[in-house]
């Protein structure tokens, strides 16, 4: 049985495929860059950061981190020509308000042992400071030997708030 | 000085801005569902998957990749209250194409033997089968301790040619 969710899904994309006239766009960005911003569900980054389908790949995931966002980067650019990243992280992103002990303790609270022990690895990467975060995930994609130092890398904050951009990096 | 790329973020958000009433939503998503896709610049998330802002957290990466996703989805989960994913991969998608040996050949030719070296361990997560991609991830997060039996999981393939979804698992 399939859920609201999933009907959702359907029916909206029905209307949104009978409209469709995009079909012969190509695979690489035409615009040659990539977003890395927050999966945030305040964030629409085709409307908030005007991205035309087609322009740009988008890379989300808890926090806009650059590291999970690692093997994205390098395949947009190593296998798919993009040459720009812009990294976006968001105010009043979840990333601030907990440590990774507390992640770890809601799992095994919720999950039982196993979970935990299954995650114990896992770095939930979250951030106390906003600006600081956005500055280091800049340094370290900056750093790092397999994005080289040909491709620009800023960094900015979108306001959940205000649908306001700002540039920090 | 500012990029081309860098200029239309600007101006393009502050048109966002000046129109923008929805500053209010919470963090948690409306509607308790995340949805795993591609980086892929022809896919907008919200206008084909029919996403209302403040409904879902949208995670993307190269392939929709489930393993990449699997921070952000405990996080979703287990500090912010969803329950159910729709992971959704698309035709066309770039990693149909290349096997992990040959990106990583790719890396060593532009970039040296150095940046070869810091990705020795990546799995760029390639897959030759589309169906079967999705059906393996599918799986992957349903027999994951992390991600309890209650989250409902399903598997979608958007048709980037004509805009359309449909179900796979
Ligand atoms: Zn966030
Ligand atoms: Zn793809």
């Amino acid at each position: 049985m399939s859920t609201a969710v999933q009907q959702n899904l359907v029916s909206k994309n029905e209307q949104y495929a009978s409209k469709f006239t995009e079909g012969n766009l190509q695979s690489p960005p035409a615009k040659k860059y990539a977003v890395v911003t927050c999966m945030d569900a305040r964030i629409d980054p085709a409307a908030a950061y005007g991205i035309s389908l087609g322009d740009a790949h988008v890379i989300r995931n808890a926090g806009g981190n650059a590291r999970d966002a690692l093997r994205s980067l390098v395949i947009s650019e190593q296998l798919l020509g993009t040459t720009e990243i812009l990294l976006i992280k968001h105010t009043g992103c979840g990333m601030l308000t907990f440590k990774n002990e507390d992640a770890h303790a809601v799992v095994e609270k919720n999950l039982g042992a196993e979970a935990k022990r299954d995650l114990a690895g896992l770095d939930f990467q979250p951030f106390p400071h906003l600006e600081q975060a956005v500055e280091d995930d800049v340094n370290y994609l900056k750093a790092h030997k397999a994005i080289p130092d040909s491709v620009k890398i800023s960094g900015w904050i979108y306001e959940v708030e205000s649908g306001k951009v700002r540039s920090v990096v």
